[in-house]
């Protein structure tokens, strides 16, 4: 973990932009602590629950990254009277209208980032779409702030290969920077330009423009980033610890007492060129047993089998033998989980207990 | 939810078979007193944290369902020294030696049922292993109680019609039955004969010779039972209450803000007649909306479409609107979740708030 941070935090301290890390993976302030730049932030959250308990754990530069509804502006305001400086995301202008209207009856502006949609992911407002920008620019001004603009390129999940990552980062960029100097030519003073996913933050190139760089998944890692390209299979910073308890010999089959419960339901490596099941199976010291895989999960029984086609032989692994499941996806299976147990890599001691959670 | 739990009542108070309601699906003290029989229980869990959450609200009669391992009889001493009935579930002569062993150290007898694999599904003894069965039996009754056997038709989940299902269910049945008559035809006692699961305990039309039937998701009910004809869409007892957060007009999108957090990664109808995506969605009184599905989640968004190939017209849900989501699997997305909100049918008012737990 320590080191997939010090990697990312090298890249940007090169390019320019300002980490600002998306704490959605970890939800829990002692691993919080160790991403970010300060203890005080910046920071990205996914939900406001998450900000309330990073602003209670002592974040104060908070930036909210789901279109925010009217129903949730007294939870920011009683944040930002709190003193956190949180940031709200919106696309419409309806919702800068609430905003507007939810800052003008506090007298205190909510600063808003206006989301850019760079790749046909998901929400956002396309990036040459001039006329939207400015209704939404023009409505939110009113009473609230133009904090910036904000871009997530989703698709860089479903890239294959460095030529076509590094296509995403650049997309993601000049779109964010598109919207913004459209925005600023109309005399808006868009002062945050903010970019991020994990693939793009490793790939891009060139950030120029872009004020900051946000990435979540990068902490942990996992299979799926591995099948990227973005991480190696070792870079993975966590793992579900599982027991043998069964077999079923003439089928190949070892099952454990970890099952979708503990692993989640997450099957992200499926689209991928090396499917791994529901995990990748390693020893109690976290070396990969050859061929491996969690084939199969019900809700706390894991069927474990060799990868289909592989040459290796099932390990000998008796009833009791402890297991770490590397997961496809680290915000996932750690959203199954209330704590993680922190040990260094060259030991088996749980060194710490650090408590996550979760909830809206 | 209430009429769910009368109708299988009723089925039951018919075939003869007690109830031992599994637990796993609500992992709440509150809603688990509607779906027993008692307040004392009887009861299943997968979990031994499901285990002592429920005897410390009351709960005595238990039935731990996974494959026991050695290091997990301490907690379960500590359960039966407390009160609590607990018997655990092997398949295996190192597991029956482990229960023997810690049962002689306690001077206390482990009641274990010896799982049988009634349908190749997962774990168990093929039921007519007499050789493996009596070994089980006589390392098992060296200091442990053999309590019965037990088995799970996990293939049912994926029969289709009245018949596939029937069948589902007399294989359950004939398989314990057969493995029980073994072990007594040797002069075990073998008391509990134990099936289930929610497809055949709905299908079962003769229960002879079983003493209890397990079932669990059938308290809520889900669309993967929907799609296999179990329940109705109508029977659905739990929903996750989403708000609209956006639109992407060209493309036919809803955003909201309820993803696979929120509904789980679960895409249990994927494999079903009719695929529902990430959950069908319903007004806020729970009324489905013409072919209005979750097509795709991320952690916090939800994208709401119409199902491919519908002719329905996309429903006008201006930014704020308050949807209900039904979910592929109840066990999976209430796991997403430390709480219920409980509704009348016909009301929009909270009437009491119920905590479920997590963890192991």
């Amino acid at each position: 973990m320590d080191r997939n941070v010090t990697r990312l935090r090298g890249r940007l301290a090169q390019l320019g932009p300002e980490l600002r890390p998306h704490l959605k993976t970890c939800k829990s302030p002692e691993a919080a602590r160790r991403v970010m730049t300060t203890a005080a932030g910046p920071a990205t959250v996914s939900t406001l629950k998450e900000a309330e308990e990073f602003a209670a754990a002592g974040v104060t530069d908070i930036t909210y990254a789901v279109g925010i509804t009217p129903d949730k502006l007294d939870r920011v305001l009683a944040l930002r009277g709190a003193g956190v400086d949180l940031a709200v995301t919106l696309d419409t202008v309806v919702q800068a209208q609430a905003v507007a209207e939810a800052s003008r009856r506090a007298g205190a502006a909510i600063p808003a980032l206006i989301e850019i949609d760079c790749d046909g992911h998901r929400s956002g407002v396309l990036p040459h779409d001039r006329e939207r920008l400015l209704a939404i620019a023009g409505a939110l001004t009113e009473a609230g702030t133009l904090r910036g603009v904000l871009t997530h390129a989703g698709d860089s999940y479903g890239a294959r290969g460095d030529a076509a990552l590094r296509a995403c980062a650049e997309g993601e960029r000049a779109s964010a920077v598109a919207a913004a100097t459209i925005l600023r030519e109309a005399g808006y003073e868009c002062p945050v330009v903010s970019v991020g996913s994990t693939p793009t933050a490793h790939f891009a190139e060139n950030l120029d423009g872009v004020t900051e760089v946000r990435a979540g998944v990068f902490v942990f890692f996992d299979l799926v980033m591995a099948g990227i390209g973005v991480c190696a299979v070792d870079d993975i910073a966590v793992s579900v610890l599982a027991t043998v308890i069964g077999h079923q010999q003439e089928k190949g089959w070892i099952l454990v007492d970890a099952g979708w419960m503990a692993m989640s339901r997450d099957r992200g490596t499926s689209k991928q060129a090396l499917d791994q099941g529901y995990g990748l199976v390693c020893d109690i010291d976290g070396a990969p047993l050859a061929d491996l895989i969690m084939v199969d999960a019900n809700q706390e029984h894991g069927i474990l089998a060799l990868r289909p086609g592989s040459g290796a032989v099932l390990p000998d692994l008796p009833i009791g033998t402890r297991l770490r499941i590397l997961p496809n996806h680290a915000c996932a299976t750690g959203a199954q989980h209330d704590r993680y147990h922190v040990l260094r890599s060259d030991s088996r001691d749980v060194e710490a207990v650090w408590p996550r959670f979760g909830g809206w």
